[in-house]
């Protein structure tokens, strides 16, 4: 925490500046076949229309999440973004999954440029796996989200050539490739769109957006800059679908900040708020509401006091003075009234303090009769069920429990179908191809666009992670060819060691634990040297169950017995097959479960 | 299949009737103490109201589900309802969870009846988990209640005496119990709630329940009986919680009829419907649209084909002559148009007919383009996350997905605020004992209600499974004392023997798996011979990672050698636990991972 205290005095102070020695920022410029340039249009001299334009979505078509495109130009290939994804359900101990780069692998030297669009993790959560194979290649992105993302690097002890780009001004040049930028609204700040330009087709990537009139960092959307990107030729627009079954525009950031004014105002104990740490502007609106109210904001979580102190430094939150405090037992000490705490684990996170809070094991934040607890957030679909644990906890302590179905404490990052219909209106492009999303989101997007705008089937593209689809002289095909993109499972330090051999085992072990039967037994002979010993984990008590344990002691010695008198040469292996299967029977039969079994055979 | 298909003769042919053989109806009239009396108010001599009228949940408080509840009165027991609960997500390979009846078994001779609510799972589900423990107990209940109850009886080759009882005319009574019935409306026919008189208080139990004004079954609520009840003294009203959070009143069953018949008659391809078995009047009105349009009805999934043959026998279903059709590859050969099938696996279970077909893996029925598929249900919260999966996958395969989010077809059975002021309204209760739901869920009722109706903090009875309340010449009382009330698992054939040390090593295993290292060694000496073998599943690739097996065999080696020489004494299980906490920490240090650590010592 004393690094909160640190960063306190330094953003109070105002002395702070980004930590620039650690960014080798010209290291590679010249090595790498790319100009920054501040001019536009520059970009049609001397370029090669031979080549057909490639767009690859290696993530982020069949998930939320470990968002990345590959786009390719002949020599030239720019990526945008390397996020990660959270796993699924059924991959047991795995802690995240990553995109599968063995396409970039195979085509290292053409790799320009890593674009990013903004510092979500499911946008730049793979960056250190990126990097770690391609550590040359030039980072590009706005100043909020290159810092976030620098964090992030930091953690995997990585160094990364960090270019900050300016969405106003700054146009890049790869190879065949021209690319600006346009400012959107999202549930962070400082997140862009692409705009792409080749000799062989143009396209438009919205990133993640959303449009807010109102947005709480004041950032607007620029729609004359939409208009004249607009006026080009789109071939494709690549467009959010996460909220396209959503009828109406997205509530504003605006709006959320009345509703949770409206509570800061009126609570007569304690507040204790969760919401996403990268939520900069949801943040800081609440910051001003606390100190409107004469409250000071205890921090608590390490993402967000990472997050706020990254955002602080880079000007992307005003802090009052005085208003933040480090989290210590002295926040009993002031009336509840004055009392305002931030914290992580609106997700319900098992590790994280909220869920520590509801159980009554956080060190310093005990819940009081007359707190009040706002989830400033909705759940990420899987989420529900810790979530609804934790709140029920709350509400067992003596809190009461405010959630975004009862009152707009949260709003989307993500845009709503009139939003949709706002970006298509503005592109006017020849071929949309939703993305960012589960494929009923996209289908979602795709039936709706078509139904109001009357679209042909063939102006709609959907795309699975790994098609590749191709742009030449102006005719948008899907390719029949796929790249790989096999589920890279990050476990841990490792990094796609967990093969699904693994995680079958894991799978039976969660259901029905594991038991070993172990044989002594003479070498020569094969006779066995007493019953074998049966162990468990996670099956039944054995200990309550020794007539368990026995029989399958003795079914396992029969056996044995049976397999060496019907083969005396028996090999290992063999033996310990017939074992096994006799025991699976056996086990199978008698209690009706199906364990993972282990035979072992010590020769004596 | 042939079942459904003799079903369906019978079915037309008029001539099927209960299988009363199997009931033995009267068996336990004589032994037991109670009376089955078509008199009203004759209860009222000979009582004593010397004891205490106590209410005591033993589940159905913290969670939607195994629902059961114990009256007890001096020398009385009355249960209602015997319901199981589905597993949370960390009852890893549990299949359910019933109530504690440890209570009940110390006080066996008191129980006098059970009564049971609904047919739905979480009322009726732990019946034969109760009578292997209490055999001779008559069960009552309405008659599709019983017919439901009876089919789940068989399945578990048990015998029950199961008295139908009529809730218009029936009032029981077992000693100084006197309890008569009012019908409520829900997601399933004849369900009943209860009016429970003693000398020394009344009150009313709502079962699960919900207003319908114009229910799809034409049972409407008999709102004279319910001021009837509301004109006596009622001190406490137990009332459903499920969907107290949610404003207005719950949707009609006819207004998801009108959604679902748009459907059916603008369908241009083949339906295929996904819904909940026992929602028997639902699928009474698919059916009837499906005649209505000429289509037949194929029906898929056991519990379905189950349900439907018991509604149907017992006159709670009217299936027009030809219409349902045995599941065959003929399917195929009808005009998509005429054909619709009814399914279950509405909630995304891995094995039901719908996840099947969502893969391609089902042998009858195979999605073409075209296809409708609705959802006419809504998720239970945890399942969200498999429903979404099998959404996507039935997209992806051409058909088009309709769910609770697009149209209005599904509705809850249980009351929304409005209905639950209007129950408060006729019941006009002393006190309210939000039930049927989890903490928050009844928090918000209560909330509820207190606000409506200005209520004071002492009529709000907030009790937890195990509670005892008292009820003492009007004086209504929260014991201090609590029952046991101990999560009982089942999982396959057993019974409570998966003790939360076996739960946690399986969690361990299913993050991680188990590694073996197994050491041989002279008994006397106890030198080892060789290294010790290492042996892994659900662990890393062993196979690739030959390095890691030989450095986790060589630090256990070093282990065993230092706890020998420390004590040449030491005992097994001493030197196991000195050999487990090196190898932990090598594997914790090394990976960064905590699998399960078996050390196995063979002496010679």
């Amino acid at each position: 925490m004393d690094k909160l205290k640190k960063w306190l005095s330094d953003t109070i102070d105002g002395k702070k500046k980004f930590p620039t020695n650690k960014i080798q920022d010209n290291k590679f410029n010249k090595k790498n076949n790319y100009q920054k340039l501040n001019i536009k249009n520059n970009h049609k001299k001397n370029f090669s229309s031979k080549n057909k334009f490639k767009i690859m979505p290696l993530g982020g078509l069949n998930e939320v999440g470990k968002n990345c495109t590959i786009l390719e130009y002949g020599d030239d290939i720019v990526v945008i973004d390397a996020g990660m994804q959270f796993p699924e359900e059924d991959m047991l101990g795995i802690d995240f999954v990553i995109p599968d780069f063995s396409y970039l692998e195979q085509n290292k030297k053409k790799i320009k440029a890593l674009i990013i669009t903004h510092g979500h993790l499911d946008h730049i959560g793979a960056i250190p796996h990126f990097l770690q194979k391609f550590p040359s290649v030039p980072i590009y992105a706005t100043k909020l989200t290159r810092g976030i993302a620098m964090k992030r690097i930091e953690e995997f002890s990585l160094k990364a050539n960090f270019q900050e780009i300016n969405p106003e001004k700054d146009q890049l040049n790869f190879g065949n490739f021209n690319i600006s930028f346009f400012r959107v609204n999202h549930s962070i700040s400082d997140g862009v769109g692409l705009f792409i330009k080749t000799p062989n087709g143009n396209i438009v990537h919205t990133g993640d957006f959303k449009f807010d009139f109102c947005p709480a960092d004041g950032v607007k959307t620029d729609f004359s800059r939409l208009a004249e990107i607009g006026k080009e030729r789109i071939d494709v627009l690549f467009s959010d679908s996460t909220n396209a079954q959503k009828p109406g525009f997205c509530i504003s950031e605006k709006k959320v900040g009345q509703a949770l004014e409206e509570v800061i105002q009126n609570a007569k104990g304690r507040l204790i708020i969760a919401s996403f740490s990268s939520l900069i502007s949801r943040l800081q609106q609440i910051i001003n509401f606390a100190a409107k109210n004469n409250r000071k904001v205890f921090i608590s979580g390490r993402s967000m006091i990472n997050n706020l102190e990254i955002a602080s430094k880079l000007g992307f939150l005003k802090v009052p003075r005085g208003i933040l405090k480090k989290l210590s037992p002295k926040i009993d000490e002031l009336p509840p009234k004055e009392v305002l705490i931030l914290t992580t684990g609106s997700q319900g996170e098992s590790m994280s303090a909220l869920s520590r809070i509801s159980f009554g094991s956080h060190a310093k934040i005990k819940i009081q009769k007359g707190d009040t607890v706002i989830f400033s957030s909705s759940p990420i679909p899987g989420n529900e069920r810790p979530i609804t644990n934790i709140i029920n906890n709350l509400f067992r302590l003596g809190a009461h429990v405010i959630t975004n179905d009862a009152m707009d404490v949260h709003a989307s990052g993500h845009a709503y179908q009139e939003d949709l219909k706002l970006m298509f209106s503005l592109m006017k492009p020849r071929h949309i191809a939703p993305i960012h999303g589960e494929f009923f989101m996209r289908m979602a997007h795709s039936d709706m666009l078509t139904k109001e705008f009357d679209l042909k089937e063939n102006q709609v593209v959907i795309l699975e992670n790994g098609s590749i689809l191709e742009i030449d002289k102006g005719f948008v095909k899907k390719s029949k060819k796929k790249l790989p993109v096999n589920l890279i499972m990050v476990d841990g330090l490792g990094m796609g060691d967990t093969a699904s051999r693994v995680l079958r085992d894991r799978k039976i072990m969660s259901e029905n634990g594991v038991i070993i039967v172990m044989f002594r037994a003479f070498e020569k002979s094969k006779r066995l040297l007493g019953n074998p010993d049966v162990i468990s984990r996670g099956f039944i008590y054995m200990k309550e169950s020794k007539k368990v344990a026995f029989e399958t002691s003795i079914s396992g010695k029969k056996a044995f017995e049976e397999a060496v008198k019907k083969n005396p040469h028996i090999n290992l292996k063999d033996l310990k097959n017939e074992i096994y299967k006799t025991l699976r029977t056996f086990i199978r039969k008698k209690l009706n479960r199906e364990p993972m079994i282990i035979p072992l055979v010590v020769f004596i």
